[in-house]
Order: structure tokens, then C-alpha cells, then sequence
């Protein structure tokens, strides 16, 4: 099959959204956005760095990397709306393959009611994958990291360390768990859900700081904090992790829950009169919330992220992993 | 040196696009664009496909990557604002070159008034290079390849077969050239500039089919033939080509022109009676414009691309390659 038939077997044949001018089909997309702002990232994943065919089947990889994209829109409180995929394909790849991960990407967009609007397929010698998003966001609504003040309230969706813990269980031998809660933790490292609803409920909300969870909570708390040049207080007790994550050693717990990336989970702050509002938004997106700390401004240490563990404080070194080494 | 460290040495310290609100430093980049369409497009280079180092300097790749990208947008008629970068780096790379990529891309950049609002930096085991570039078009003034009609004018702008022959002149011994006319076809196929200006100064024209030639003339007019559901006549003789090329042999100069890609000029179609648009167009862009052809619709081989060679005519193949096979 030439990179045309393959596009047009990909071609979307409908639009999910009505601001899509021209999706597929000439030198670029076009659309219209008159009373949005926009908001668009890219990532990259490569095979044996990002991702391996051990632990991820083609729809899994297609899935997950779109998954990632659309959390950081989400982090913005946005909502997605378009995307397109930049694949490097090795020989090898059958069609089969291909289409597989093309049908990863589509399930997650049609559960987003996003389109695919572009792409390019060229040959190489690994397997990477870019994804471009592109959403829209209600203008001065949008949920930067500089946001959070002193006395913030800090919460996290969901429950963390569950994508850490399929990956673990997907690469060790391990019989303390049972089915259902393997199952749980592999789909959670494979088929994430990016908290777009959740966001988009914090509406009522002026100010929120936002970040999605993808190198472990750790890291991105001090993003915010760095950001904000506040410091952010975390209560080692109250991070939430699943009922699943329990039948592992405390050691294993710990790093998964603090430093473990790819739950796609939010951390945020607001102040603490608009709790009510994220309690509420919890409710309506049906995703837990948890309050997990508060900010302080602190004559020094301002961007450093401090755990309390029983009576002990830490400061929590970041231990996220950077790609470029 | 980390991602983080590198990032921050590449991002942009001031804002040349008004409309940018965010740019690179949180999840993802924020603009306003209210009044016009939003047209937006991805490329993938990899190295030992679309370029190798003994042809291309760091620098002259990445001025040639964002340039195909800038391309695309003129294509449809419309204005570059904004690009991200993704990027796969394998080991031996060293900050050096990278930062020589990244400045031939600021470089270019900077000549279209465009800003790097975001990116990717990853480990692999080949270069690669992703381009999402993102632009703004007037409602309605979209230049679609769909566009063309019985009876309009074919034109192209500026010469065509550059950009292989200066190819052709960095992987071949050829002593036929002056050094000056050797500088100029090398430049053409290092550093192309995109007709962006050329495109926007169409702006009175009503209608305009527009295709940039990034796969020689043959497939690009096939395009536009096929998205029409017409036939593209050209010309042979009167398809434009630099006084360089002449020096070299008729069988050379006929595959570089027809089918060189590369050289990011434009062909496209308009009315008759528009035509004094496209020429003042042509005087304000300081691009030169050539009539070379015309649009049929005929009863069958709607679709085709027809050469005229003194009195012969023949149906172009499209000749353009595609990269998956």
C-alpha cells in the first residue's frame, strides 16, 4: 500500500467538529475559531524509549500517545478538538500494524469527539511517533502553573502509581494480585483517560493552577511550584492511590505514587473558597478529587515541594525523568 | 546539557506574532486568532530519507525543514504565525549542532515573522525532525486545490528544477558551472524561500486553485487536476527555468523541471480575466509569474495532466515519489 492509499484508508469520513473547515486532503487543514482561544502542544514517542512492543500491542501505543496529548490540553482547561500524527514507519510495519495504532488513536478521539485533520507518513529505521493537539479554551480561563498563591488548596484527581504499577506487572512475574485488580492496573499504563471533563467543570473557578500527572506528581507539583514561586506542601497520607496499589511493598507504593508518570491525573490548586466548585466538578465529571495539600510562600525554598510524612517534612527532589540526557 | 536546559536556550525570548498569548513554558502554547481561519499542517523529516549530512550542514536543515512547512501555508493562501518542533536525537549529537538546526530554523523564522510556541525534544536512534506549522488565513479566501475551472490560466512562479540540480551539483563532480551559478542552485536546494508574500498579494482574486511544488510540477498539477476534476495543458517551453540550468543536458533540465521537487514555488490556476491580478501580484512580491498552461474539462481523463512539446502532447506521469511503499 503507497503512503496515499494508507492515508486515505485513515481519512476521517466525518467530522466530529463543527468549527472543521478542511480536515484530510490538501496542503493543510483549515478551521474556525472565532471565540476561543487556541491551545496546541506536540510529543513524540519512540519505540524503545517511550514505548515497546512487549508491553503495548499497536492499538495500546495509538492510544496511549494520543491519550498524552490530550491530557496536556486538558491541564490548560481546554478542550481538544483536532489532531494530527507524524509517523515514522521502519520496514517491517505491516499494514495491519499501522491501521492498528490508527485505530488506538480513533477509539480514544471518537470518546473526545476529536478529529484527525493531518499527518505524514515517512519511512525511517525506528518507530516514532508526533502527535499535534489542538483544542480550544474559554479566553482568561485558561489554567496555567504560575497560578497557584499562598493558602491554595492542592488537590489530584483519580488515584496515582497505577500506571507505574501495570508496567510493572507487565514486565515481572507477580501472583500477589488478582485478575481484576491486574486488569485494572495494566488498562490504567495502557488505555489512560485525560481528565478533559474534570477541567472543563472547574469553570466556575477564576483562578486555578493546573498540570496533568505525566512524570509523577513530584515533578509536575514542582513545575507549579517553580512556576507560581510558591512552594507546595503534599501530606504523603492523603495522595491517593487505588485499593490495588495497596497489595504492594510500601517501597514500591512510595515511588510509584510520588514519582511514577503516566496516570494522566491532575494536580491543581485553588483557593480555598472555591473547594466547593472542585468538589462539584468532581461530582459532575465523576472523578475523584482529593485534597492531597495547601501553598505556602516561604522566605526561601519559594518553588520547592515539601512532603509531610507523619511528623517528618521533606523536601521531594523531583525525580522526573527528562528525555534528553 | 538536560532537555530543560536545552529548551530554555531555544525558546524564544520576545514575541514577533501579536496574537501568541503563551508561548513555550507550560503544557501546551495559547493564541487568539478571532478574525480569521486557522490553517495548520505537520512534516516529518528523517535523516537518510529527506536529507543527509553530506549535502546539508545542521543549519541548512533546519532553514529547509520549517521552509517546506512555511510552504504549505502559502499553498492555501494564508500567513505562518506560528511552529513546534519535535525532535528525535540520537547519541553523538552534540548541543552545537543541534543549536545550528535550531538557528537555521530562528533564522527563517525570523524572515516570516513566525514564532517556536512548542516542541518535543527525544532519544532515538535516528534524526528526525517534526515540523507543526500553524497560520492564519482570510474566511473564505482559502486557495484549495479543488479550485480550478474550464478555461483558467496555469501559472508558476519564480524557477523550477533548482533545487534538484543543485542536489545533483553537491553529490556529482561537474566543472560545466561558474561558481556564481553553482552558489545559486546549491542555495536553492539549502535555503528555498516560500511565496508567502506572492500568495497573500493574490488577495483581490476571487478564486485561485494554489499548490506548492515540494514533488515536481507533474504531481503538484495532478493534484490540483484530480481535487478539480479537470485537466491541467502545459506548456513545455514555457515552463520557467533559471539561465543555470540550460548549462546542463536536455534530458537533465527536462526531469529536474518537471519532476525535481524541492523547489517550494507555486503553480496554480485562475480565470482569465484575473490574470492582471496574479501579475501585479507578481511585481509586489518581487517573484517573477509564467502563464504555462491552461485548464480543460474534458469527457474523460478528468484528472490528467497533459504536456505539450511543440506539437506533440502527451499525459504526464505523476512521477512524485511517496515515501511509504
Amino acid at each position: 500500500m503507497d503512503e496515499f492509499s494508507f492515508i486515505r484508508s485513515i481519512a476521517p469520513k466525518v467530522h466530529r467538529q463543527s468549527g472543521l473547515i478542511k480536515g484530510i486532503g490538501d496542503d493543510t487543514a483549515v478551521f474556525r475559531q472565532p471565540y476561543q482561544d487556541i491551545v496546541t502542544a506536540v510529543d513524540t514517542f519512540v519505540e524503545g524509549v517511550h514505548f515497546t512492543s512487549e508491553t503495548m500491542d499497536p492499538y495500546h501505543v495509538g492510544y496511549r500517545v494520543l491519550a498524552a496529548n490530550i491530557s496536556d490540553i486538558a491541564a490548560m482547561g481546554g478542550t481538544p478538538a483536532f489532531y494530527m500524527i507524524a509517523i515514522v514507519i521502519p520496514e517491517g510495519w505491516t499494514e495491519e500494524g499501522l491501521a492498528s495504532i490508527y485505530k488506538g488513536m480513533d477509539d480514544l478521539a471518537s470518546l473526545y469527539h476529536i478529529d484527525l485533520i493531518g499527518g505524514d507518513t515517512v519511512s525511517g529505521n525506528e518507530l516514532s511517533i508526533s502527535v499535534t493537539i489542538i483544542g480550544y479554551v474559554e479566553q482568561n480561563k485558561v489554567r496555567y502553573r504560575s497560578h497557584a498563591r499562598e493558602k491554595d488548596i492542592v488537590f489530584a484527581t483519580g488515584t496515582l502509581g497505577d500506571s507505574s504499577a501495570g508496567l510493572y506487572l507487565l514486565t515481572n512475574e507477580d501472583s500477589r494480585l488478582s485478575e481484576e485488580a491486574r486488569n485494572y492496573l495494566i488498562n490504567r499504563h495502557r488505555m489512560p483517560s485525560p481528565r478533559v471533563a474534570f477541567a472543563k467543570a472547574l469553570h466556575a473557578a477564576e483562578r486555578v493552577a493546573l498540570n496533568d500527572i505525566s512524570d509523577g506528581i513530584a515533578n509536575e507539583a514542582a513545575e507549579i511550584a517553580e512556576a507560581s514561586n510558591i512552594s507546595i506542601h503534599l501530606y504523603d497520607e492523603q495522595i491517593p492511590v487505588h485499593q490495588s496499589l495497596k497489595r504492594f511493598n510500601r517501597e514500591q507504593q512510595r515511588k510509584w505514587k510520588l514519582f511514577g508518570g503516566e496516570d494522566f491525573e491532575l494536580i491543581g490548586t485553588v483557593p480555598e473558597q472555591d473547594w466547593p466548585i472542585v468538589a462539584a466538578a468532581s461530582g459532575k465529571a465523576k472523578i475523584p478529587v482529593t485534597k492531597i495539600g495547601f501553598v505556602t510562600n516561604p522566605a526561601s525554598e519559594a518553588g520547592s515541594v515539601v512532603l509531610h510524612e507523619g511528623n517528618r517534612q521533606t523536601i521531594l527532589d523531583k525525580a522526573g525523568y527528562t528525555h534528553l540526557k
